[in-house]
């Protein structure tokens, strides 16, 4: 805690105190008081009072200030912590933010970022913006940006950091210790030391940990762990988050085909991934479009994205129309079988839903694999037998209370296990066939099975009624 | 590399070979090899042959292996690697294990166990089972045990580990160096080295890469971080998820209501977490239950879980049943307006599925809030008129071709805007209003959302007939 001289101004010192004597105090609480302080445009006092607070929790509130109030922070800030904030902003901001700043603070801000935030950022700039910044890069921060653009962006090469730190097998430990002592700072997250040979090729690695438990004097050769988990360059995302879920390791390291070392992912950048992916498949599997900030994205290319997903189910939903025309003369002679029509489709949709969720999830977890099909199938069509006979048994009895009719009441619950039968076992086969040609299995949705298994149960419906009722 | 002596018999030699020139050699594909040499219980060999993958590996194949297999293979191990493999195992893998260990064997692992593995082992054994397998334990890790075992499993308490390193303001760099050579063989994973006052209490933090990199000659108290971000013993593990993605912090430390040190939750914690809340929320969207083990859960309680969300859906249900019947004598009237039925409640049900898709997995991520509520209002109804215009074009386009009734397009257009409007406004309503209410927005499932529209769309149909079609 630092002591409080007069140098302050009243307001600030007031802020400061407030800051101090409320433990973990909420950045947007004391929001208008910051806003006070910023509009005095006094550098030091911002300095000092931001300095309170993590570089996250000034991003979550940064679109609550104006763009003016933006610029005096953050050129008010040193040029590491207003990087830090910097990485932390939402796409949008960045992008206005980095708009209004002044070359040389562009400069700043650019050389101080980490390389894989930075490469993100380039990644949704035109091509042409891209040309503009680089050259405000130093020299060999412009040459690892190249080398990282070169990547696809949701491969292992577009995630890793060019950042880490490497030694050789003949070096001593204690050489290895003042290496480190020099490059630590300008890297934001150190788990391990990379040992390499003469050309780059990974052959081993030492946690920080056992550099800091081990004799200085010995080998890095006799320390170093040969049992390497690496990650190739163009693996892609998904991948690479399930090794980091499978082995639990913080920093991986990245290889190109040969072997030599290219680059770290950490579990932050993973974390980010599986945020990502999940949200994708979350959005597939609700037939809606995959649309990266809900709340800011234009309605029109929403709608535009959303309505394709509609248009298909609404084609696909015309042959269960058809059916039901088909079949008119049923409806025509017996009115109440119409009656039952939302109830069946609404329940074998659901139990389909409930088994599709099941399975692309399990999929997408990586518990259900491909072979494990008929593991599926089996336990689908147990399911839907029991939910099957309970479903069609309160339908059975709806139409013998309020319609007096058994006979319709046998046709409604056949009906209904059957639908269900094959609305359990359909909503379990589907994605893995989806994910067997290829297809993200997620994109065998809730709304497509329901639509898909409208028409099987009208036609299930149908023609019960005609084996059992029709001809009566 | 190791030279391989004749100590080891020519299969082990031949397998040994295998692994070495095959880079990354995957476990499952000389899994045939393994099983011979473990057939052999040669355990000398089995140690080297398995050393040379990881615990996560071994863990993976565990399941193709007998419990006979399992037992010879794992007894042939050191304790710190055979522990290692066993944390990885899944749940119902180690209870088998566990129930065939000796108890020299069992004191071995509980005892090498990590303490938050090893909570989340006890949580899963009846109490009974606990209270055996407790006094195993050397007496601090007794206390260490039973002090866990109080935190409720889904909280930071239940979360975090007890293994870290402790030092006082007072001491200089290189003491704490020297505790640490001591310490750091037992714990897994050291990211920062903890400073707490004489009873306990958090005052700062040093990153190991700051330790490495400071004059060993300083005081703690000159270098420490005291810009601390901790968590509270009893903090929702969903919020502790959320914390770890907003500062991208790989370890956070847990603090009691006296902001005394109490423990440490790890990025791979959050992991898990997050997998497991996800799959929470995807199971709850899809009506279906959560079901941990897809492939390995009972199918009897599957469906049991599954049948009770079917039934609540079927139940309500009914109301578009009976909403079909009040209307009955416009069906019989004019039979083709039944073929718009599956089409009107197919569409508008997925329009509503794609909103509250959008909203709860917002919810979920953080990015919308309570009080965002008229935004998405706003949006969703912006949205539902633009698709509705589109899908109520196709649909009377189809009553015009196929029926050659234009005033009956005309009719199924206008129910189509109107209902899909609805549609997307109540997907985008009732999961925030949900979450208002203190309930999972998730449970506010496609499949739930389905079933209320369909009985708010065939209203809106009947109404706009009787309004414009059945008056004529």
């Amino acid at each position: 805690m630092q002591t409080i001289t007069c140098q302050y101004s009243k307001d600030t010192y007031n802020l400061l105190t407030l800051i101090i004597f409320g433990i973990n105090y909420s950045m947007r609480v004391i929001l208008p008081e910051i806003k006070e302080l910023i509009a005095t445009k006094k550098k030091h006092a911002i300095r000092k009072v931001t300095a309170y607070f993590e570089p996250a929790d000034i991003a979550e509130v940064w679109s609550e200030l104006t763009l003016d109030e933006q610029l005096i922070l953050f050129n008010a800030l040193d040029k590491k912590f207003a990087a830090d904030i910097f990485e932390f902003l939402r796409e949008d901001q960045m992008l206005e933010l980095l708009n209004s700043l002044s070359v040389t603070r562009k400069r700043d801000i650019l050389n101080e970022m980490s390389p894989d935030d930075r490469t993100d950022l380039f990644a949704i700039l035109p091509s042409e913006e891209v040309e503009k910044l680089v050259p405000l890069l130093e020299e060999d921060e412009q040459i690892r940006a190249r080398e990282l653009l070169a990547y696809k962006e949701n491969t292992a090469g577009g995630l890793m950091t060019t950042d880490f730190i490497t030694a050789s097998e003949d070096m001593k430990i204690t050489h290895v210790l003042r290496e480190l002592r020099v490059k630590a700072k300008d890297i934001d997250f150190i788990q391990n030391i990379y040992i390499v040979d003469n050309v780059q090729r990974l052959k081993g690695i030492i946690p920080l940990k056992v550099l800091l438990t081990t004799n200085p004097q010995k080998k890095v050769e006799s320390v170093m762990d040969t049992h390497i988990i690496s990650i190739n360059l163009d693996m892609d995302q998904e991948e690479v988050a399930r090794i980091f879920e499978k082995y639990d390791e913080p920093a991986v390291p990245v290889v190109d085909k040969l072997h030599r070392m290219k680059g770290v992912i950490t579990y932050d950048d993973v974390l980010d991934v599986i945020k990502e992916e999940t949200s994708e498949d979350i959005y597939h599997f609700g037939a809606a479009a995959v649309t990266d900030q809900y709340l800011v994205a234009n309605p029109f290319i929403v709608a535009q994205k959303r309505v394709i997903w509609l248009i298909i189910l609404a084609l696909a939903g015309f042959i269960s129309g058809s059916v039901l025309e088909h079949y008119s003369f049923l409806l025509s002679n017996i009115v109440t079988l119409s009656f039952f029509i939302p109830i069946l489709m609404n329940t074998s949709g659901s139990a389909g839903t409930q088994a599709a969720t099941m399975v692309v999830r399990g999929i997408a977890t990586g518990e259900i694999k491909l072979g494990d099909i008929w593991r599926v199938i089996r336990k689908e069509l147990f399911i839907g037998i029991l939910m099957g006979i309970i479903a069609g048994a309160i339908t059975a009895l709806r139409a013998v209370i309020l319609q007096g009719d058994i006979m319709l009441g046998v046709t409604v619950a056949i009906a209904m296990i059957v639908a269900i039968v094959i609305a359990t076992s359909l909503g379990g086969i589907l994605p893995i066939l989806f994910k067997r040609l290829g297809v993200d299995p997620a994109l065998m949705s809730g709304p497509l099975i329901a639509t898909i298994l409208d028409t099987t149960t009208l036609l299930i419906y149908f023609n019960v009624t005609i084996l059992l009722l029709y001809r009566f």
